[in-house]
């Protein structure tokens, strides 16, 4: 029997703000997910991460499966106790990463066949494989296993890969076990139609689910196909459930997808650019790198509790990113995931007084002001 | 007109426990001085380093003057505010990474010049550029520049070499403008050879420094010949003035230059060993990536108050290591200096009992019993 506990505070138009409340504490909503690939947020301690008002990290089962391995980290008491991160989890069901990082992949109605981008090792994922991997994580949020449809693709092709990964989502649903606390989110697929989105939503929601993602963006789309997406997919999401834009992404396109109803993201953004000398700013991002900054004594942000964002100046991160520098790495994803959860507070509090609309506007117009560009 | 205030609190024997009063604050004796040489200590924060228990770090002039640059640190504030280490700083002079690190170098009776490592540039260090740049950089404690004789070397190469840094000790002393809680060290060279070594200190007592160095040493010359020239060196050196032995060394080294009346130290040991997966403990080092630790879910040492070296598993350690995460690197770099500087507090709270006899003998039979091996 599972459950997890979805109060909503305030809505602002589409947006809602709200609360989660997992086996492991509340996570506030919107919600962004730092990426923790294989049990770390790169380059970052937990006290980091926390202190930067993440509530949730997000895992890779892909990563955990291949090394240690699921019934390793069992074995050492779960994902939360191996990482020493208290509070709550968000894996992934691995079918992304198997189709991006795998060799040899073999797909077929039944799940997966792959080999180990680490070691050649052969592996098979399946939908009740998917489940027990993060039951052994002992996550508390965990996905159904998913076709990622490729993009672009061809109506035939997009509707094809939509109902395979809703049978998915039906035997990932009959192997999860789950607990107060716990919860499997189903995956909307469809690509970039609108009907096959409806659809997928409909079978999603008829199977039953604690929560509701959006899948298959953030792949190449742009922000305005992926928003039609969500225009597309939103109105046929169940109100009372959280909704998670997978991937997602660039700070505009949070604002923007807050705005249609989005609840939880999550992206590598703020930590891998981090690491090669981005910084993001309210007038858009930065690259540290560049020599303008080799001699400048200000701060990212001196109006921020985060020590990375208000103690050094931007002469020292590009001296730091320069002479490749681990601190680099660590100060500017420290900054970066800072700069998001502040966003994230922020819009939070702008959807509770019921000025979202105000808020993203004059956000989007200072962050859109900005020369650099991030990828 | 310079100084630097030792207060000598306790002996025993030969060692000394007790304080140094620098501009940035108190040294804590005997001290070990993690190393950051390029402005940071690699893989961690500054407040990582401070809870660590150390008073001082180490920066490299030779990384300094090349990347950032020393003009450019003092137009920024200081290398205290550049790395936001608020905490005493003491530099080598350059002289030592010049030899091992720079291209196509020339020494002459003037000083040495040579290529960047980095871009190839040409720069040129004297003894009273040396001076210049540790000014500066506004460190609490500059070295003077010195030729590090090769080892091995013949009585007549060593004499030699000895003498231009004592010539250039002198240059030097003239061109240094301290004040109160600033200092300049001299370095006693002179290769394996006793009586260089004598004539070395005689001769640095005559010009008049604040503290006293080793120089030379842990330069592959072994255990028992390093501690024999300490035999014939320190007692040569003024009781009243700080003793510092340049680049030492794994702990046991530690413990026995103590014994013969050191007190400070640095070492690259516990960072650099820890970014290659090695841990200090008190049975001796490990190498984390030995696959019995996969398994492993103690932490490093259950006692510590370092998150690093009590909240996580070597199992975790182990991965983080395999897995090239960048937070291994941080968490091993963290608890070896944690370890470091447990060892300076108990050695310093031995020498204040009177007991640091008893205490090196059990230290060193447990440390020595490991099985492991550290470079």
């Amino acid at each position: 029997m599972s459950d997890l506990a979805f109060t909503i505070a305030a809505h602002d138009g589409a947006a809602r703000a709200g609360e989660i409340e997992t086996a492991h504490g509340r996570i506030r909503t919107p919600a962004f997910m730092p990426v923790g690939t294989a049990a770390t947020v790169k380059a970052l301690t937990v006290d980091q991460v926390r202190a930067t008002g993440a509530d949730i990290v997000l895992c890779n089962t892909y990563h955990l499966m291949l090394r240690p391995g699921a019934e390793r980290i069992a074995a050492l008491g779960g994902l939360h106790r191996f990482m020493n991160w208290d509070g709550p989890i968000l894996t992934d069901s691995g079918g992304f990463q198997v189709m991006s990082l795998a060799k040899l992949r073999k797909l077929d109605d039944d799940g997966v066949t792959f080999q180990s981008h680490i070691d050649g090792s052969t592996h098979r994922l399946t939908p009740a494989r998917a489940v027990e991997l993060q039951q052994l994580f002992g996550v508390d949020i965990a996905m159904v296993l998913d076709e990622c449809t490729p993009y672009p693709s061809d109506q035939n092709t997009a509707a094809h890969s939509m109902r395979r990964s809703m049978a998915w989502a039906a035997q990932c649903r009959a192997a999860y076990q789950g607990g107060v606390g716990r919860a499997l989110f189903g995956i909307v697929q469809g690509g970039i139609y609108p009907a096959l989105r409806q659809e997928s939503a409909n079978r999603l929601i008829d199977i039953g689910f604690e929560g509701y993602a959006v899948g298959g963006l953030a792949v190449g789309e742009g922000q305005d196909e992926m928003l039609s997406v969500l225009d597309a997919t939103v109105p046929h999401l169940p109100q009372d459930r959280p909704r998670y834009l997978m991937g997602v992404g660039k700070p505009d396109d949070i604002v923007e997808s807050v705005r249609r109803g989005i609840d939880m993201f999550d992206c590598v953004l703020p930590t891998r650019s981090g690491r090669t000398g981005q910084a993001f700013t309210r007038d858009g991002p930065i690259n540290i790198r560049n020599a303008g900054f080799a001699g400048d004594p200000a701060p990212l942000d001196a109006a921020s509790d985060c020590p990375a964002s208000r103690d050094y100046s931007r002469a020292y991160l590009h001296h730091l990113i320069k002479a490749k520098e681990i601190l680099g790495a660590t100060l500017l994803s420290w900054h970066n995931i800072s700069f998001y959860q502040r966003l994230m507070a922020d819009l939070r509090a702008a959807i509770a007084a019921g000025r979202l609309e105000a808020f993203a506007a004059d956000f989007l117009a200072q962050y859109r002001s900005g020369s650099d560009t991030v990828g």
